[in-house]
């Protein structure tokens, strides 16, 4: 044997210090670690689940998972998104099958029992002579929504500080990007076979680039990243376009400007990480947003939209299949390497490695995810 | 957040009062109280595992799984029904392999060590130079086996009650129905993704009928149900037939009466639920019946067989599948309401619910079954 | 109830005498045995991960995983056989995708980190601007290897004994078998489910011969074992070959003899096994070798690969399949009854059972296996 090898089965003894090597290992594998993410992060914080342009009429709605609670997304007959749990309070039957639709009111498919578009019991057959029995104490369970720039956000806990001032450090700074106003052209369900966690940490650099993302560092140079959010929970900057006049296989713009694009931001891609759950990537003609969604230790679903401005929609110039496609190429070469990790990090041999200079951003989020599981380690 | 709806994820602090409301959750979902039920109930109650008539001759056998052992129910050559363990006394193989059949002895196909259909090992070669090796100590591991109106059923305790005390409370009620001489014309196996229990509670009930089973509730008015049996082990009553001679697609009787039939049963079904796992539906000319068995918190094995008069079998006017794509039709609506209460109760947001007046019999079975789970609560 | 039957579902009380019956029930079925041999073993005892002809150039390598570690088996510019960790030192990606391969170094998919053939970490771009990073202190982790007779073992405890004295016992004595030069024409996986030690126990011994093997049994009687190591890590002698020249389709030879086969040994088949993990089935024209990898209490995945003298590769006596289908055939027999046994053993009515004298060989077995778990019983 090597004198200048480790022994790989050996006791690590080494002291972990955060931002400067990887995570320990159990934070990728182990249950109890994925149980108290889902209860301190995913039940305490302000997680996206959509944009408010997928409900745009009075009873339109969409159920998402959050923290194993399935939830119906829904505007009432006055305009407001509400959040209710999907569960009939008679006999706990699931209410709402599809992924999203549309209804005039929310009725149990078992006994009928119907809820208004703001949640309120206004159907219980037989259920009158019941004694005792008061619609009012049966109304469907709530919970809270807010919106951001556009994006509809919820909060699975009741006392945790209002969505205003946990985002007021980024206040201002989208407006002229339109974010409220834009629709999406596509979504894709990716199901990947690695710890959330790896999915943010290959999100926020580009030192994979050159080796990973052939066709991406041909015309955004892996090296060109500059960052103006550095620590807590937004992270991120951007990067240039080299060479053509967006992120498409064409090269070329797909769409109309999403918003009022100034200068060079013209070309530029701004990417950003919206702790817990959410991936900003705004280009010239369009902007990608991931929904990042733990399912269990080694796996996570995330959903992928492409939004462009209401207006390109139907005309000529709009083809977004053209950023589409260049993403889901992307997308994939990322899902594979973080895989990989996952498969590598389960090992006895892992041990928390160092990150280069190039992942000071890597380093940030694990910090601040370390902020939210401070008995963890 | 409005006033008058509940927040969803606090602490649920309701009190539990069995029968009045549904169960509480960890009911339907706890590994323990599943694993607690196979031992206090399927390990100790007389459970259905056939008819008679499904091993008519000597050598004739079926396998069943009953609290996760794999028992063979087998005709001997004196025409007595026995049950024993599917499991070789030399290295533990499993002896029937197939679902059913026919065999002189009980073969092993590992070693060929053979048992008489009474259990009795008669070869085991080599053996014989073995020291101290006496045959008579490795007969096959047996259950008791006792038959109630022509069904099999078996108890895997040694010491708990027989069957005709525990049947006490039937003796004679059914002798019309000339349950033991009936056949089976076919069996479909069914696989749900429901806790069993909900399917008890969804068979003794027809409030869900109106929206669930359309075509059922064309031709037998959801609200004709008149119990005879309303607390205990034993629980169900009949429901009127308003429209055709019976539950089948034409409505029309599918075949000869399968007994004495007498008047108003001739417009009559019914509907009896056997603790733990039998449902006994009678019919003028047919008699359904589902075994039920848990094999996970949240899946359910059933196997329903729908038995007809001996002397139906070949004639003109008999047509089993007139029934039996009936009842395929209402089961399978049946299995998806389950599914959905299976998918709501799992979810934190679920509470116990109200039962109606409508639910009486569900409230009945939740008592019975609660007795057998005293420490459970 | 019969007299003469024992009652299956009460306590057994019966004592457990090591090879006198077969193990108890936990040790083929329990998590937490499964996870003890896991380190007792697998993670202490030299196993057999191939043959030193599967990689032969430098650069060649394959992949094994041992303990739930994903190995890199590799042959060095200076042609030395090593083993690294298959996890890369930045962060933990799994370096090596294939099963095997030739590459003139270990480079990571995701950073583009290179290692040299002999585990030095020879390339780390951006690293050189990390403060007090070393690149000697990142080598991938090793684990132990040595050749016997040709084959390649690993051993993942740095302090066990070194394999030339683990098997001194069989120092010479397969010589003339020529293991060392021969070549694999043909390897097949099987995934069986059953614990790995039915495996053995059923390599073991031929009292199962007449009932599952029809076509062995015809060209090599079940009693013509003769056993010349009987106790310890080694185990096993030869059988005849009664009939035709050796165990082949077509009862011919496929293939020039392996080695120097003298007199009597042309109509024998040498079979034996080496704890933990091998199973060495020698004949006349060519070597049989069984890897044996539990991947949990109730499944194993099996390698077997065919070796042949490497000068009868291209001739045109040369016809591997007609051995690779004899026992093809011959090991899914034998896997369909360890099938069996798994789950007759996972049953609460199983009980050890009596070895018969034709079962010596795997009481030897489980005795030397229990040597090393001394305290599960």
């Amino acid at each position: 044997m090597k004198t200048d090898t480790m022994a790989v089965f050996g006791k690590a003894t080494e002291s972990f210090s955060a931002g400067a090597k990887t995570l320990p290992q159990r934070y990728f594998v182990a249950r109890e670690i994925f149980a108290k993410e889902q209860e301190a992060i995913f039940s305490e914080q302000w997680v996206c689940v959509g944009h408010q342009s997928q409900i745009a009429r009075a009873g339109d709605y969409f159920v998402r998972e959050v923290a194993g609670e399935s939830l119906i997304i829904v505007r009432d007959q006055k305009g407001t998104i509400g959040g209710f749990s999907n569960v009939c309070r008679h006999r706990g039957t699931r209410l709402c099958e599809e992924a999203s639709g549309h209804a005039p009111a929310i009725q149990c498919p078992y006994h009928a029992w119907t809820y208004a578009l703001d949640g309120r019991l206004i159907g219980a057959p037989h259920m009158e002579s019941a004694v005792g029995f008061d619609k009012s104490q049966y109304s469907l369970g709530t919970v809270r929504t807010a919106l951001w720039e556009g994006f509809v956000f919820v909060n699975l806990a009741d006392d945790s500080a209002p969505l205003h001032s946990t985002f007021a450090a980024l206040a201002g700074k989208f407006t002229h990007w339109n974010l409220p106003k834009l629709r999406s052209a596509q979504r894709i369900e990716y199901d990947v076979r690695a710890n959330w966690k790896l999915i943010f940490e290959n999100y926020s650099e580009c030192y994979h680039c050159p080796g990973v993302h052939p066709m991406l560092s041909k015309v955004s140079p892996y090296d060109s990243a500059e960052n103006d959010l550095c620590e807590g929970p937004f992270l991120g900057g951007f990067m240039s376009i080299s060479k053509g006049a967006s992120l498409t296989m064409s090269g070329n713009a797909c769409a109309l400007p999403v918003g009022e694009i100034q200068g060079e931001d013209h070309a530029r891609v701004f990417y950003y990480s919206i702790f817990p759950n959410m991936l900003l990537s705004m280009h010239p003609d369009y902007v990608m947003v991931h929904q990042v969604w733990p399912t269990a230790p080694d796996r996570t679903r995330i959903l992928c939209d492409w939004f462009f401005h209401p207006e390109a929609f139907g005309r000529a110039d709009f083809h977004p299949k053209d950023a589409v496609e260049f993403w889901d190429v992307t997308n994939k070469q990322d899902w594979r390497v973080c895989e990989l990790s996952q498969q590598g990090i389960a090992s006895r041999a892992y041990q928390p490695g160092p990150y280069s200079p190039r992942e000071s951003i890597p380093a940030a989020w694990d910090r601040e995810y370390l902020r939210h599981l401070p008995h963890a380690l």
